[in-house]
């Protein structure tokens, strides 16, 4: 039978989603556990990787055993066997065609910015801590730019293992919280550190280093060079995987 | 001179404010920075105590330090001294005369509660996960009994040292966020765990265990034994403390 898995998790002290030896991971912690519990060995397929430190309150995967599984008692085990800052919402049976990461048709993230002067001792884990003032107005100016589907190797890490950097963004927002901004992206894939590139030269633009109009060449540029600092990880969450 | 100071503070790894040899609690934490930064002994005045666990956004404190320091750099020493988990927001200069604890004329308290079926990996520190099905209806329908002045014997916990039992409650709300429900309550002093247990209660009417009409009975009995539970401390927090 084909199980889906909806997580939750802290990502502080893992080394990301993907099983590796350097470390604890998502992956590698519900796998063991799914070992355990299922005395047979799965792999687990996530809808997409996050980077050390990244968390997220709905990432999707899957796997494949032996039928018959009593699924609400796997949860229950699951969220026993685990750490408290990894929670399993939701165990349900699928289609045996389901595949988490092939079939996602939409990852939603959100990243949150800490905007006020002092540290916060609650979201220090949860959000980046930006001191310099950030003009939130020139900041949404260029959100329109990113809409729609364009190459974006200027926001692509080293390293990235894609194919193309063709993706396709359908939404990216602002909203500004009491204390917090919050960024929204809506897309079919992402590249490698993408989501943090892109909020790292989004704050540039907020705090009037890097211009509003130049912001359409840096695009166009495809030179990861043009754009801006990698935001830490610690403020970003996969809140959404979204499937047909 | 007389200073004052804003705090905020993570209580999970601390025996509460007020210092004590047992363990780590705020004061002592702050008052030690102190004493390193100011190469003198001062003795900090809280604007009231929080219980072991419980978080503050707004404590209010004050001490009283010879002439002439630089409260910015003060500011940048405490927080540099003090763990992460303790941030001081603000530092200024008042009159001689204040006194946080005497001068407070209102203490806000939130009380978080998580009220979906898992667990929170994010909220599990920051909130009482109450799995079972709560209307909300029910428990707003008795807050009003608890506004104005009353004696609240019974929300009292044993070991109080107050000289009496009656408190005056200005206002207490129920706000229903997306996966919480936040208690609001505002009042000019508190009896020992008295927030606590009125919240173990009001979930005792949320879900049925409890009635409506009741309540009021309750509150006239002056009677710790007629109340509900005392709620745990992680949902608490100490909001803003109000002068003159």
């Amino acid at each position: 039978m084909n199980v889906r898995l909806t997580i939750e998790y802290d990502g502080t002290n893992y080394y990301g989603w993907q099983a590796q030896p350097a470390g604890p991971t998502i992956q590698g912690t519900i796998e063991e556990a799914l070992n355990v519990l299922l005395r047979q060995r799965v792999r687990i397929q996530g809808s997409g990787r996050t980077d050390a430190g990244v968390h997220a309150v709905g990432q999707v995967a899957n796997f494949v055993c032996l039928e018959g599984r009593d699924l609400r008692r796997l949860q229950a085990g699951l969220n026993a066997l685990t750490p408290k800052d990894i929670v399993i919402k939701r165990v349900e049976r699928v289609d045996a065609a389901f595949d988490a990461r092939r079939d996602a048709r939409n990852r939603i993230y959100e990243y949150h910015l800490w905007t006020q002067p002092w540290e916060s001792v609650f979201q220090r884990r949860y959000a980046w801590h930006v001191r310099r003032p950030l003009q939130v107005s020139r900041m949404r100016a260029v959100l329109p730019f990113l809409e729609g589907e364009h190459d974006f190797s200027s926001f692509r890490a080293a390293g990235c293992g894609a194919a193309h950097p063709v993706r396709k963004i359908h939404r990216n927002t602002l909203v500004e919280k009491q204390d917090e901004l919050v960024y929204h992206i809506e897309a079919t894939g992402y590249l490698r550190h993408m989501v943090r590139n892109l909020v790292g030269t989004l704050v540039e633009v907020g705090t009037g280093e890097r211009s509003v109009e130049g912001f359409e060449d840096l695009i166009g540029a495809r030179d990861r060079m043009c754009a801006g600092p990698t935001a830490p990880p610690q403020g970003l969450f996969l809140t959404e995987v979204c499937y047909d």
